[in-house]
C-alpha cells in the first residue's frame, strides 16, 4: 500500500483532500446555496465535481447524466488520474458507442458523500477548518440526486434526454425519474433495485464494521490524526468485491487455481489464485478511495427505499410519468437479483409507464454491468437510439 | 465483549487453554503416539475431547460419529460449558431422537485445530512451553479425520455404524468414507461438498483478512501477548453469518426493519434489526471461539478436495465402497448449493455406491443442517433405521 501515514496531515493534505481531482471541472455552491439534505440540515458551502464528454446542442435536449456505482467516479470515459486507468465505462460511453458522444451531451459527477472531488467526508468542514470526518451529515441516494439536479440548474440544462447508470447509479437513475419526473425524457437503471435487501445492509454493515475496527480509522478523525485505515478498508473492499462476483465467475476464472506453486503451503499465505486476487483488489482500492466516503455511500444505498418515500407504494413514485425507461438485470447477479427489477418493472406497469425490460444472460455476476457484456450495449444502443427518434434528436449514423 | 483483554497472558491462562472443557472426556496421546499430518510432520503429544452419548453395545456396532461444523463443538447434544446453551444438534441427537441415543452410542469430538480441548493452536506446544500460535502446522480435513479414527482405536471400537455431519461435518463425512471404508456401515453428510470452491476460499480469506488485520492478533502471538483480536474475529464471524443464510431468510427474518425506532438516525449506529443482529453475532462469538482456530479450521475447509486425493477422480475416492450413502442438500444454501451435492452424488453412482440423495424444501440457507427442518429428520429417521436393519441392529421401536 503507496498511501503514507507515518506523518500527521498537513494544512497542504487537507486542501488535497478537497479537490484530489484538479482535472475534473468544479461547479461550486457558496453557504447562501446550499444543498437541503434528507438529514433535516442544510449543507453549504458544497461542491460537485463532474466531467462532460460531447457537446451541447443548441437547444440543450442531447445531456445524458451517467450515474456511478458506489466506488465510481466521474471519469466515465476518460482516464482517471489517481489510478491512470481508462474510464471505467468507456466500452459504453464515447464516440460510436452505445451512449455516443458525438450526439448527445454526457455529464457524469462525483456522488454527494464521495471523495473525488464533490464535497464528502475528507472536505474541510467550514465549522473548524478540519475535515469533517463524521460530522457531515449522512447523505442519502436522494441528496445525490438534489446535488445533481443543481449541477443540471447550473449548466443551464431544464431536461435530461437520458438517466443511465448501474448498480447505485440505477438508484439513482430510478430516483431521478421520481424526483424530477418532467427533466427526464428516457431512464435505464441497469442491475439495480429500488431499496435495499436485508442481505446487501448485511454485506455493508459488514464492511463498515471492518472500517471501524480499525484502531486507525480512529473514531473517523484518522486524517486529522495522520492516519489512515488501510487494511480495514481493504478487508471491507475484498468482502464487497466478492459480492460483485457469481460462483460461476469465480469458478471460471479461478477455481482452485494456486498461485505460482504446484502444492498449497501449509500456511497463511495466498495459496489460491483467488486470494491474491482479493488481497489485491483490497490494497488498490486503498489508494483510490477513502474510508468515511465508503461509510457514507454504503449507507446511502442502505437507506434506500423509494417506495417508502412515496407512502409505501413503489408505483406512486411513477405515478403519471411521461419517461420512458428501459429496465435491466443480469441472470447471475445474486446482489441485485433479477426479482429486483422485476418489482421496479411491476410498479412502472402499474404506473402504465412506457417501459421494456430485459433480463440478459450473463454468468458474470453483479459485476456484469461494467463487463463487455455485447447484449447490454446492444440493448442500450437500441433503447438510446428509438429514444432519440421519439424526442426529435437525430441519432447515431444520421446526420446531425 | 466480556473477555479480559487487560493484563498478560498467566501460566494458569496457557493451562486452561489447553483443556477449557474439563467436563469432556479426553484422549491424550504421548509424543511417542503422534498423528502423521497431511502437513508432513508428526504432532505430539496430542489430545482430542470428546463427549458420549447412549452405550455401547456388546459386539461394540452400534457407535455413530457426529462431525461437527467450522464453530461446533463437541456437545452435540449436551449443555454447552462455555456457552450454557443445549447442544447443538439436540434436536437430532438424543433419546427417541433421529439418532436415537437409545439405540446408539454417540462419539462427538472436537477437531483438531480446535479450541475446545482437542490440540489446537492455542494449546502449549511442548518445544517453548508457550501456545502454538501459528507454530501449530496447518491441518486439513483428512488430519481431523485421523484424529477422530485415532479415537476411535482408542475406544476398541473397529466400525462405525455410522458418520454423519453437515457442513464442515459432511466434508468429514466423506473423507471417512473415502479413506477408512471398511470402517464405516453408513454416511450422511449434509449441506457439503467434496471440494471448497472458489467462492468458499473467498469468504474465508475475507474472515481470515479481517482477523490479521486486528492489531491484537499480533501476529498470532495474542495468546502471549495478553491480546486478543476480538475486532477482527467478530468482523469475520459477521462475513461469514451473511453467508450461513438465504436472502429469502434475512428478507423474512429482518427485511428493513428498523430497530426500536420509528425512523433512520441519519447515523453509523444500528439502524436496522439485521445490523444489530449481525453485531451482535460476531460480540458472541469471540467470548467462544479462538481467533487462530477461526484460521486453522476454515484453512482446513479450503484445502478439502477429495477428488485431487485421488488422482482427480471424485469416483476413485469411493472406488468399491460397500458403505451405504445418503446425501443431503438444501434448496436454498447457496454456499453449499445442490450442485455439489449432486457432484458427490455423481461420484458415488460412477462406483455403484448404495446411495440415496435428498434435496430438501428449505428457504433458510445453508444453515438449514441446524434448524428446526422436520424432513431433514424424517429423512436421517428413515435413513438411519434402515441402515439399523442391515446392519443386523434393533431399529428404534423394536426391543434391543
Amino acid at each position: 500500500m503507496s498511501a503514507d501515514t507515518s506523518r500527521p496531515a498537513t494544512p497542504e493534505d487537507l486542501k488535497a483532500s478537497e479537490a484530489v481531482s484538479p482535472s475534473s471541472k468544479l461547479a461550486r455552491f457558496p453557504a447562501e446555496e446550499p444543498l437541503e439534505l434528507d438529514a433535516g440540515v442544510k449543507l453549504g458551502p458544497w461542491q460537485i465535481a463532474y466531467e462532460t464528454y460531447g457537446e451541447l446542442n443548441a437547444d440543450k435536449s442531447n445531456a445524458v447524466i451517467v450515474c456511478h456505482a458506489l466506488t465510481g467516479d466521474q471519469y466515465v470515459a476518460s482516464t482517471n488520474p489517481v489510478t491512470g486507468k481508462p474510464g471505467w465505462w468507456s466500452q459504453m460511453v464515447g464516440p460510436g458507442k452505445p451512449v455516443d458522444t458525438n450526439h448527445y451531451f454526457v455529464i457524469c459527477s462525483n456522488v454527494l458523500g464521495g471523495c473525488l472531488g464533490t464535497t464528502g467526508p475528507a472536505s474541510i468542514n467550514p465549522e473548524t477548518g478540519q475535515p469533517y470526518g463524521l460530522a457531515l451529515p449522512v447523505i442519502t441516494i436522494r441528496d445525490m440526486v438534489r446535488a445533481q439536479a443543481r449541477l443540471v440548474d447550473h449548466l443551464g440544462i431544464d431536461t435530461l434526454f437520458a438517466v443511465i447508470g448501474g448498480s447505485m447509479g440505477g438508484m439513482q437513475v430510478l430516483q431521478w425519474a421520481a424526483s424530477y419526473p418532467e427533466r427526464v425524457f428516457s431512464a435505464v437503471p441497469i442491475a439495480a433495485a429500488a431499496r435495499h435487501t436485508s442481505q446487501n445492509i448485511a454485506f455493508h454493515e459488514v464492511g463498515r464494521q471492518a472500517i471501524m475496527a480499525d484502531p486507525n480509522w480512529c473514531a473517523g478523525s484518522y486524517l486529522q490524526e495522520g492516519q489512515r485505515p488501510t487494511k480495514g478498508l481493504a478487508v471491507a473492499r475484498m468482502a464487497a468485491h466478492v459480492t460483485y462476483m457469481s460462483d460461476e465467475s469465480l469458478h471460471q476464472k479461478f477455481g482452485r487455481n494456486l498461485q505460482d506453486r504446484d502444492n498449497v503451503t501449509f500456511g497463511f499465505d495466498a495459496d489460491f489464485q483467488i486470494e491474491s486476487y482479493l488481497r489485491h483488489q483490497g490494497m488498490t482500492f486503498v489508494d483510490r478511495f477513502d474510508a468515511n466516503s465508503y461509510l457514507y455511500v454504503t449507507r446511502a444505498m442502505d437507506y434506500f427505499d423509494l417506495a417508502h418515500q412515496f407512502g409505501g407504494s413503489l408505483a406512486n413514485a411513477f405515478k403519471g410519468t411521461k419517461t420512458r425507461f428501459c429496465v435491466m438485470s443480469f441472470t447471475s447477479d445474486w446482489l441485485f437479483p433479477t426479482s429486483e427489477s422485476r418489482r421496479v418493472v411491476k410498479a412502472l406497469n402499474a404506473a402504465a409507464a412506457n417501459v421494456s425490460f430485459v433480463e440478459i444472460e450473463s454468468d458474470r455476476g453483479h459485476d456484469s454491468f461494467l463487463l463487455d457484456v455485447p447484449e447490454m450495449f446492444q440493448t442500450i444502443s437500441g433503447f438510446v437510439t428509438g429514444a432519440a427518434h421519439a424526442r426529435g434528436l437525430p441519432a447515431p449514423g444520421e446526420e446531425a
